[in-house]
């Protein structure tokens, strides 16, 4: 990672401090395992209670667990959490997510409203000593509310940085007649995100198609249209280990991704197999290894020793 | 309470304020009896008023009576009302409650709003020297205002917590095709509440199912939802006093809660008998007694002699 | 007025401040003569210039002479009025109305905005040196702007108190389904205000009721809602002074309000028999005397000698 | 104008600069010739291009050259012509309209919001040293943006005022049902500026209805509803010169108004013709000329020598 | 450019700033060429691939190759993209674009909202070293989110103005039976610009009216009412070179523009194509060339050599 290019929004009092952020959100590697930790607001306890979910995620706290485990993953989570669990889980770094909504009810919600200012986290970062590397926001595409959480989102991004701090946004095309896995339209939400100023843009992937070959050639576009700000996917709808890890492969190789995002997919699982999982991905993001060795990562047994990788981190 | 997780909201500065304050506000147990005094505006006069209502029941002071006579209940009201009777009741800790809406009209109405700022609020208790150890709000899902409750919510939150304040939020889900008394919705609800970093929350409780047993161990899914954060369930419906000490039995025993809110169960009765309940509630919450023994001190005698465990406040 | 009890948001400094503004606004008696002065706006020239309708009441300035010569009364208006005429009549106590609304078209009006801050008001008070001693603000309940007007009447209300002025407020509830003269709606509405920490509320009365002694006493719910804020009714439509002083004593003697609030039907008369008629309403609510001992001041003659009580104050 | 009242809300520090403003505002006379320049906005280029206008008012600089030579206006425009025009033209002195909406399309237009804050202005005059004596602001009363305006009003009044500056509205009723012609509703529409402390309030003027003495007379109640705030009134569509003198003579000497206000009956004409009736409007206003008196000078043939009146200003 | 005329709304202590950044943005001629690159986010990724479109357009560093290639233009868009690429690309002028909104979906759209503060601008270009010149905001004329617009527009061109930054605005009329391409009605919108103090001003030209030479001249109307500030014209679909020449060449010579807006027709084309393109309109934009000389400008070959013009930027 000696290439950083710090954006000129960041002022030189706060590059150093831009620096080490953005090193222990990519785990100094320039990329990024984004562990997902805001369904307890999108989905409520959906993803966490129910048919084929561990019963270890009926608790926030397995969230912690699984980022603590995961070896270079940062965890990306409301502040309330962070502010119960985050002083046992120091070694973890933490992307405040600064808005949601959740999945009750039929009306337009409307949430562009930050929760907490910029100012709150750089204080809460201070005042804890947490290992608060940045900020995440969701936008939506192409409704009513789409203004408001543009300017949200852009003022945001820019106070982060003006701290030092570092922002990724989520954004979805949202609405009737909008094709959300076209990649077109993926790529227009990429290069909205490189306008707004983002490090990182967490964006779609079309799991769903055939040739996932040609899909990831296809998807250089939508890197491409993002510029200097990284892509990096979303992690889906619950697939196995091997398609997970194959497509996370070519979405680096091929399409030139800068990493995963990772929320069901992971903490759905038991500890023990949302770490493997998580260390597997790990070998291909931040080690360039290919889906098959990660997959024989995965593999290995863990044991529960101190000198194991992921349980060394409590 | 040697055990007390002090959030990371909480800076250093302000973390013996927040012992005091949440020492205060659970009667020195970790456990609340919240005393629920925002009907004044939530339901007009029609709580205070009319058939099996106590007379005493017609002016707000009765409020101030009964947590007085609590021993170890905490009174949530408006700032109004503490602003008038406080000085009159200076042993009685106070949740000072930032919203509310009438049941007037049919409109849907927006209660999002701060009535006051939490900085009031802290102004306030530092000026009248009144044990305000907290803040409460309530919080509507589902609905077109959803979006500015939870940013209102997890803000106020965040201030208090600053300033070594304790908040509780009431959260409901509300609206069409949603179930308000389902437990895994009122789950939903309570993992909110931990993502916006409350104290404690205030839920629903299906009191009306037919096996409360069973309904008690479901409701340890809302438990464990809310991490960190603890739950007390609504008073719900009048009730016999047989029922509430029961229920609230099963729920401390059972499902994990940690305490109960009441309102219209405690104040529409006279002052006695409203005392008398209380105390029976209290020795459940905070000292752990069975609803067995909780109904024999129901059942004591109380006497307005100085050594009386509830008129020696006055 | 030797018992005032002193709002707890009063902070210590401020508290002197109020017990002066408190004794100008109630004429050292503890109840109120209000003179509703803020229909310039409501019912933009409705109210002064037509048939029955004195011809003195078309220029403003007929508000300032009856305020002055009414011995007693408070004269409630919007900060303009006063701007302009205050230095004129310095011997009278202002309320400044913060809010407002005209009767024109049909569409639904949010008035809750306020025209000028408190400290607008704090500023104005100092720098112009006038009675300026406390703050009015009108709530309609039940509507869509239900939350907007709480919110803003709650802040507004503690501020003027920080400061040590007055505060009262015109709380109606309006919409379908709403009825506005029921007794235990009315109560609901006084206890809103209570939540508020409102100095007094201004309430309606069903004057169209048969039984005005019967009235009267129901009334009671109303009052005792309130707690310790003190209820003033509205004057109501024009009316003979026989049953104003009559309907004014029954609320005072046993309903239990602390005074009146008075527009139309004293401004639509002559100086002179405005005059007369506030010094008779006076008599009731500051030196409690009955309707029958009021009736005969109404009738006594007024001379213009420096002497006589009223034109003294010019 | 020795018998200025200033307005409370000016402070006794600002004064000496309300003074000078409000002689500046009036050509020392303390009633005032109002040219309205603010239909680059309101009706974007339709008043400035087309049959039977002078060619040269197709450039906004015209407002200025006639505002220039009118011996005695005041020109109320945007604060980005006098940015532009300003310092070509020191002798003007100047309003700055603070809001504005187009003529396009259908949607209801909300324009309560200030285009400038009166902060803005006050340091506006002073960096540039131009004669801004004071701001302009419209207000729609009857529809969902009434409460909007008339907040903001308030409040810019209150602003300018305690900086020295004068405020001068324009209130016009509008909507269904509402005549906006009838005298009545036009005095309503007075007593609101008079509520909100306006210095000057433009209002509508009947001019269509056959006898214009008895119109004149009946405007009396505008002018009385109004109170110390003075009233000037719209200069109406387009009409010939002598009915333009024959009823500002009679508004003035009848109705008891305190000036006009012209847009297109002026900025339509070419600069000479302007000229010659803004000066002799300005004899009935400043000189209480009669309208017969008036045409004499309109008839007068202007030269451009240094020692005629009106341009000699440049 | 010796003749600048520097708006009253720039402090005395901003004039030298202001002149100089008027320099940079007219690339000392008093006229412009505006390099529009905000389309990632108004038309997302539609502009930048697709048939006849340069593969080079696919990134958004395209747009400063071409910036710094086109000898004299002004490269406008999100700060984001500066953010990411100023540093490489210093010589390039600025101007920040501080709204915009997608083609996505159907719902009206609301951008009146600033992405960023002035003061945020300000910051950045101290900070950055850059030359950010001036901002850049569009506004939509007709519709319901006008009065937003117009006061947000108004405030930052002030705003910048006092720091010395210019202030281009992009006006539209927008809506159902609004005819955009009407030059009275773009006329209108030009003296909007002007009311607003805006320096440039960016608005539609009829380029498909057949006669060219009677439509330039009757387009001297928007030239006129815009007054002092500047109109520029947008650039159109694609053209052929020669069009583009040719309606240039017209607009700055028979209608009195001050230059032209450039987007698709210059970066859906190659580097070198546009770099070609950019320095022919800039023969006539700053040289006054004739669009014969430009197309011969055009027809030079280019070399890569450190001498050539717009190469050696590098």
């Amino acid at each position: 990672m000696t290439s950083l290019k710090i954006p000129a929004s960041v002022p030189s009092a706060s590059r150093s401090a831009y620096r080490q952020n953005y090193a222990q959100l990519t785990n100094n590697s320039g990329r990024l395992l984004l562990i997902a930790g805001d369904q307890k607001v999108e989905h409520l306890n959906d993803d966490f209670v129910g048919a084929g979910i561990s019963l270890e995620d009926a608790s926030p706290e397995h969230l912690f667990k699984i980022a603590a485990a995961s070896n270079g993953g940062v965890l990306a989570t409301h502040l309330g959490l962070i502010s119960r669990y985050g002083h046992d889980y120091r070694q973890v770094p933490y992307i405040v997510k600064l808005n949601g909504k959740t999945n009750l009810g039929t009306d337009e919600k409307n949430s562009a409203k930050l929760w907490w200012t910029v100012e709150d986290i750089i204080d809460f970062k201070q005042q804890s000593g947490l290992k608060i590397v940045g900020i995440g926001y969701t936008i939506y595409l192409g409704g009513a509310t789409e203004a408001k959480m543009l300017a949200k989102a852009a003022r945001a991004i820019f106070e982060a940085h003006q701290a030092g701090l570092t922002a990724i946004i989520w954004v979805y095309p949202r609405g009737k007649n909008i094709k959300e896995e076209d990649i077109h339209t993926i790529a227009g939400a990429a290069g909205v995100a490189a306008a707004l100023d983002a490090d990182f843009v967490k964006i779609k992937y079309p799991y769903n198609l055939k040739d996932q070959k040609t899909t990831a050639t296809k998807y250089q576009e939508a890197v491409k249209a993002a510029g200097r700000t990284k892509v990096i996917c979303v992690g889906g709808d619950k697939r196995s280990v091997t398609q997970l890890l194959d497509s996370t492969d070519k979405q680096l190789k091929i399409s030139g991704t800068f990493g995963l995002a990772m929320g069901r997919n992971l903490h759905q699982r038991s500890l023990e197999e949302a770490a493997k999982l998580a260390r597997a991905l790990g070998a291909i993001i931040f080690k360039q290894k290919t889906a098959k060795e990660a997959t024989a990562i995965y593999k290995q047994k863990t044991t529960s020793s101190k000198s194991s990788g992921f349980l060394g981190l409590f």
